[in-house]
């Protein structure tokens, strides 16, 4: 049995759907992988912090989070004087990792769902590397950490003897990363192409329908899918961030969002669609790499399709990612649902990850 | 270090490209997997069997058999006595087990490539379990062993403490065993459609494009892909073989070929393509199971889907497998490219798995 203590900083949609998530899976994660977990602390944006070395009452947690009351209420007498009320995401991170080794615990996991600051990838880097440093384990859904700092928490976690796992940061739950450790050995990807930015590619659709770029937008932003400021998904920044995560992962490159060339859609008109519509074609966002001079290049922009694209025919909120590999040809990997379903997921099934490894360490 | 030695039963157009991957692979194998191999035996359909213990020469092996010379010259001496030179799989799958268990040889491993006798899965699942039982691992690129035999093969390798692997029985080299045993932790199969025969998806769609029926299938005939007798594509009992293969594994079901209700295209002309394709339909061979009352049911049947199916734009030889998952939604993997150096890599990336997981056990 492999017993892992959870750290979850960012307690917002995300990181509350992989608490339910991961109770509704816990008789199966027992089971298969002999995982047996608890929450000791967590840390939100505006709702305080709380610990206890003891285990968290997960149930009671939800519950004050989402009738928008602090959690600090949770924190056990003995963490009391040492832990702000107010202790953010980095001193939550410090305080259980000086716990967790007074204590000589072996398995804490960072579960790391903060929102990203697109210019730096902050905090979730911070975070991630105080976190390793500090002896735990790290899973995130977060892109920050692998778009902009990849190689360095690699060369961390690798000093470190801890996992590093972010399977959910590109496709939600889909593999897409442990699709390419687990399951493609000695294959070598040289380049991709996909779509892997639901909003926009909503948008773009919903403009082949008939509806305009500011209505199509305004129904994502009404379904609470697209943010109040639209630049992060339309303006390609997510994409870009995406496409340096999988660049550095999976064609170790170095990249980050901001040396991936990049045109958004917003000079994308009904009238340009319906012509390309016209014309048999389809405009999508399509994300890219592919290998230059020994040196993997990376762009975003929005490209006219031919009807036997597979890209092309892409739907809603659909993504596909298609990698080219040296013994495989093509593989594409296609997301037909998305949401916070099953981006939890990619954080339970990165747990799952730690569990098998850590129970095969120690057997 | 992990060595394995190969025992290639069935060396037609799979098994040689296999040998070849093998050979080019072999320096990322040792160095990624720490696997080294030497091949000990190699059973023909028409061009004999050696066996050598020490290893047998591999090039020397490709060339007598593109030169269609029986490979029984490389025997080596000390087994020239005791295997006849027209020894059957069978008999060599025998003789080599018994070999392997004088010299206590621990990591023999059965690649198993024979063509498949679609009303029995014979020869091969005699093959596997026999191997098996003899204490060899097994992979193999063959779907009868897995459309027949799952359950009786899986609880004969359990007892045996031996891997049974066959990544590329459905969609050659493309990963969905392996997909979903590695990457899709706790997550419950629900049910999955695709259309995972190559050559009925190149007949429809040359149809689409003005061709008759017997003209597409002559060009694949042509091509070396579809058989002389083409019953086995275009009566659907390829693609039957696959839901088989596909609900025994991913869902417990314990279904054969013959337990899937199966249409073919033979009644697909091209008038009904172009009918459909003018009401903006397109026609696929689609092959799908579901839960059933707990049992899932499988069938296999020309469709006519609408245009934002996933699987109505799928051309040429592409295949689609789109899986339903409680947790994920619908996931689909799509097969661009297919052919031998795809079926070869399954092998390969096989026995890498096996390679992994002998090393775990003996670390």
């Amino acid at each position: 049995m492999v017993y892992l203590d959870l750290l979850l900083v960012g307690f917002g949609n995300v990181g509350r759907q992989f608490a339910r998530l991961l109770q509704e899976k816990s008789v199966q994660l027992r089971r298969d992988y002999g995982l047996s977990w608890r929450v000791v602390g967590i840390a939100t944006k505006r709702h305080g912090s709380a610990f206890d070395a003891r285990g968290l009452d997960i149930v009671k947690a939800l519950r004050l989070a989402e009738a928008g009351t602090s959690l600090d209420v949770l924190t056990g007498a003995e963490s009391e004087r040492l832990l702000p009320a107010d202790a953010s995401g980095l001193d939550l991170i410090k305080y259980a990792t000086s716990e967790s080794k007074l204590r000589r615990l072996q398995h804490l996991v960072l579960v790391e769902t903060t929102l990203l600051d697109i210019q730096r990838g902050q905090p979730a880097v911070d975070h991630v590397i105080t976190a390793l440093r500090g002896g735990a384990h790290v899973v995130t859904a977060n892109k920050g950490p692998v778009a902009f700092a990849h190689r360095e928490i690699r060369s961390v976690a690798e000093l470190a003897h801890r996992e590093f796992l972010f399977e959910g940061a590109v496709m939600d739950g889909i593999p897409v990363f442990n699709l390419v450790r687990e399951t493609l050995p000695v294959a070598d990807i040289t380049g991709f192409r996909g779509v892997v930015n639901a909003t926009t590619n909503y948008i773009l659709t919903a403009m082949e329908a008939g509806r305009t770029f500011a209505e199509a937008l305004a129904e994502m932003q009404g379904a609470g899918i697209a943010e109040a400021d639209p630049s992060f998904d339309v303006d390609g920044w997510d994409a870009a961030a995406k496409t340096a995560a999988l660049m550095n992962v999976l064609m170790h490159g170095s990249a980050t969002p901001r040396t991936i060339a990049r045109t958004g859609i917003r000079e994308i008109t009904r009238d340009r669609v319906e012509d390309a519509m016209a014309r048999g074609k389809r405009i999508r966002l399509v994300a890219a790499a592919e290998r230059g001079d020994g040196h993997p290049v990376g762009h975003v922009a929005p490209e006219e399709l031919d009807a036997d694209d597979p890209l092309a025919h892409l739907t809603g909120m659909q993504n596909l990612l298609i990698l080219q590999t040296d013994v495989l040809g093509s593989i594409g990997i296609h997301q037909l649902d998305g949401g916070l379903t099953q981006t939890a997921y990619a954080l339970v099934s990165d747990l799952a990850a730690i569990a098998r490894r850590v129970g095969r360490d120690s057997s």
